[in-house]
């Protein structure tokens, strides 16, 4: 919990800053408790309430909070999600950032939901990309697998990917393969962005673990993942969207990344009712 | 530029990590150069272009950024709004942080200039709300401002905000605005959530400096309007969209917040090109 | 408590190091036990008990620290105001911060109480400025509310104060506040110093919301109150002591600020005895 | 350079905080520039003007800060101690930092100066305590060398102190300097206080570096000074003022050690003078 | 840069603490200036000293370090690797780091080269573990680099490794490796710890990317080998040691991992001499 | 204990990152417990398991912990030297680093150990040097005291140690030894370095409260030592080993250091078994 305690230190630092929540602080006594009820004003898939009793209990730990429905859950409009009780100076203090956390997060949820609803019967993961809100990366990619995504790389230092420049900074796919190869530990998977049939073949045979076919399409695209399935992973990649999706995954890739599944996702509409 | 360039140090590190970008520290020699243009796909408003600048700076003091259209500036599908040059290791580090922030901070100035071309020709500010991305907030609302809009309070600390809670705890609303400056600075703002005509009156007669009418609309909006005009800020809020804002306007209010000019802003879609 | 704790886990290293206490750690078992008692050895108002305490609790939390006489009350020389028991080893490490925060604190609070109590009946607020220890402000402007005074604006961030600097490179005034109102969150107050009657009216005009009179004495002091009273905030600063205090006050001005409140006050004398 | 720099920078973060100086940013573009002139409203020795500059080279490393005169001159009213020109912007964002720097770090060097005065003539050091400011004990026991002063140990853990609680504990002085000489390096200072002859015998005996004679004074001083000297350092502590130093002084200790050097130093008054 | 700079400035911190070097800053000015030498006093791979320059830059920028021999070089007894020049204090007081850097880095880069010639004409990489100081471990596998190994997964976040527990609680290892994968991005490979023949068998059926043979030797090792080569990744581990890994080597794995290449590597003697 | 816990957090995060441990987080529920037993693989003195303690304390304080051989006992091989029972998820989270704590200070303190069972019989104490791993010197040193070592200074702050080149810069040891005494603390110590006879006289005679006789050995030590011996603490250093140490001894020197008893320490073979 050592990353995710650090952040919400840090973001009820964002808000509270030196000198606290003037407003409360002022009207408040430390004995003044309440009740509270986070509810869903839209429908929506629940993403977050786990952090959102993070903030509560990092503020105080004599808070309770209650889960009912967790991480993952569908929720009707008005439904509860969770019940706090405790001092009213802490509710208050915590409550915007619960709620952006929620927001966000189940929005990002809601969201992957819709694209991963389209390829349903397909053997086909979607996964996100590297296109997140700068220091947030974690939480948004906790949305995509709470909405049942699957996430890329985490970040540079977790995987290899080949894109035009190294290609022809190397000389070739099989000089940057070989030339990341000698660097790199055993344990990190390579892969190749590929534009056309045949870099796919080249990266396939120089030792790619992963294709990525950026911007391929119908016809085209089947005949890649033809040569490509089951020996290396396929993942199609560029301008996907809810329309296209399904199509894609009909072509047999077995990955579909979707940058717009984090940061196009609309925020979820969720209120803190006393 | 203390809280900017801690900010962006904390970003390359999600990015960077411990080991770095393995693709590209595996590939390219330091003295590899390159040369690359930063360009929209879509028309916007710029924003956030001297941040994506300071990413590069924060890398390598040696990377030469040539700003082109600069910060509020609108631009046209496939306008070049930056030049870099200079070792391509460090601008394949920085780019997809420098993208991040371009694509998020100018899709919020852009959204808020709908809002604000909405009511071009009245006499009110849109402003945002501590809706934000946790700790991303400082950008979020820099994007608000390079649209054309204006800041609410950023924070817990930098002015009050009295709701319902803490005028039931209060007692009254004339109790919860004594209790308040008691506490606060006499340089310090204080704002009085109203539901109802005779609130705002009273929060009015009490000292209150910002009446938020909250979810008022037409002709008692108008009534709320008439009677506080000119002796306090009127500010309106509440499910305020590109539909009914510029009714709301009319009303003769000198505030409007949306939360949504930032949390449903559209990213918007930039790259670089080599 | 965040910035609290912050602060004291800092100021605990300043003392602690990277070894610890090398006298203590070579003499006491973790088994040792003692009592203490906080006294004060002269007249003074309590300020800072609560952060003693919280020395303590960030140290050992199976520590007890029982508060006596609490922030804000007046005690006589030799009055106890918390009882300390414990590990030994942990209230000799803590010792030395609880004392320099509480005869710091305590100083303040009873140097503000002198100067509020000079204007005892007029309905005037003392308030402290920005000359604090750097880093120690919090807990400075702290000391001023245990003593009965009030905060000034916290820092450069939470209120505007245009000067002369601002006004000559502005053009004027209005130009100032024009040009900071473009700027500034409309939820923050704007203070203008004024050197003259004439400056005053024209900052009272332009929109200020505060109207610093700086040095400014006797009856043109009283002109000056007299045509910004209950339009503006009237504020009077500069070379204010305890001779001179009640003087300025009977002027009729809201706010007397002193920043020697806070630079000058004598620190109390206060022991650990056990 | 590295703590200071690190003070500096937090200490700029209490000032000018996630959203900047909203005055200054409003008014003054970046190519605005100004000169100043830091000059001292009264007597002093300067203390602090190597950090003053400091905090206006991590602000902005164009700025020219020209040193007229160095820590440890004596200045008279009105005399200007530095030059400043730059960006107007940095100048006044560091101003309130650098003034309060300088106040307090020269008000404690000319207050040092005055106890160092009253011993003139005899071979002792006036040194300081560890009752400091939290978080500023650096910058103050740097006042007290500046003014003529050496200091104390800097904290717990780079000199043993053995008290009245832990010789209860040890069951003696001897015991207690045996177990503390088992647990720290050879090169760690033992510093025992005594409270009469016998016991500053028997810590001499034990093998104390230092004996510290705690509110002994007169024939009683002579006595024990007589016994020890040369033999150990002698420290005389305990209520010493300006009235009763050099009395003490007269003793023949080798160290007198004021807390109030530090903690009830006056600030100077220093301005910036553009 | 970051992590390194970062790692440097806090062990700066630990050498210099507050007060810094008390030695070196009594007796040397800023314009005292010196040259030095950096010489082995053995034979050695050279390593680590792109890191000991850096430790100089970061204290000033004004020194001057030049590298003569560069990482992965290899010297003999008294040669020189890098000469200084600058400010004397400020090679005094990077020194020690400089040197604790050097000496471990290059032992451990001196260390792994012995592992990697013997093995010498086999095609199979020496590689590390996370076996390695804590905080330190980036440049102990940096170490291992440049004496010509290569590094195994950086953390736990950066590769799946399953043993006996994971698989006893997950039911099999078929299980394990389901349940993986339904949680990690598919750019992460899975190794699986064998015991047994069969083990490696099932591991590799059930989609492992690596298959770690742990303890295994002789014929046993040879039989797994050959069916899984070319298959998955061969890696053995377990009580390797210069004396038997190249038998190892013969069997054909992919991978063998030691871990005392690290924390057994024997420091390097080098001195800087002026 | 705050370095200590900071230390630890640092560390867990090496290992753990922003994801956390992937493979372990996808398999055990956080209701699936375990029972450990740490066991040592050959003969020790234990060092280093209050530390593994805290890891787990720090990463889950439901964690239990037993200690069955403290720090300084002596263990033979496959002693168990504590139990761990709670959560699956933090015992293998923590298990690698509390490993790495346990087996590098264990093969510290066993190591010093050896040197100090050298020198059984002779008043003298073996003690460490600063050349430790960058960052984890502190831990380092503990292992010293616990195998029946000391410690020399920790740092640049906590002890003068005057070298050649301080003395050349100087002009002659009573130069370096007295401008040294103007600057620091009198609770501070001055050791010298001395590479003759004449030169220990001097530093003795000059004031030093320890003389470093360098590389000095058999008659020409022993010379040295009559003369200094009970006026000044005599060290011995410089290649000193297992060979040599008890010939060292004899000659009468107070201290032996020697930076071997750390920086060539065999890691002591630790393992977890459930």
């Amino acid at each position: 919990m050592n990353y995710i305690d650090k952040f919400i230190k840090m973001a009820l630092e964002e808000d509270l800053g030196v000198v606290g929540d003037l407003t409360t602080d002022s009207i408040f006594s430390d004995e003044h408790v309440s009740e509270g009820k986070f509810s869903y004003r839209e429908e929506s898939v629940v993403g977050g309430i786990c952090f959102a009793k993070r903030v509560f209990e990092i503020l105080d730990n004599t808070i309770q909070f209650e889960i009912i429905k967790k991480d993952g859950d569908f929720v009707n409009k008005n439904e509860v999600v969770a019940l706090i009780k405790g001092k009213t100076k802490t509710i208050l203090k915590g409550e915007r950032l619960a709620l952006n956390l929620l927001q966000r997060i189940s929005g990002i949820a809601t969201n992957t939901k819709k694209y991963v609803d389209k390829v349903s019967g397909y053997n086909v993961k979607v996964v996100d990309t590297r296109k997140t809100t700068p220091l947030f990366r974690y939480f948004e990619k906790y949305g995509v697998k709470i909405g049942g995504g699957y996430n890329h790389r985490f970040a540079l230092y977790d995987a290899v990917m080949i894109k035009d420049n190294h290609i022809a900074a190397a000389g070739s796919i099989k000089n940057a393969i070989s030339m990341v190869k000698k660097n790199i530990p055993h344990t990190t998977k390579i892969e190749v962005e590929a534009d056309t049939y045949e870099q796919a073949i080249i990266a396939m045979e120089s030792g790619a673990d992963i294709i990525l076919l950026d911007n391929i399409r119908g016809d085209y695209l089947k005949k890649c993942v033809e040569i490509l399935k089951n020996k290396v992973i396929i993942e199609a990649s560029g301008n996907i969207n809810l329309e296209n999706i399904r199509e894609i995954a009909e072509s047999g890739v077995d990955i579909i990344s979707v940058g717009a599944i984090i940061y196009n996702a609309k925020n979820i509409d969720i209120g803190l009712d006393f």
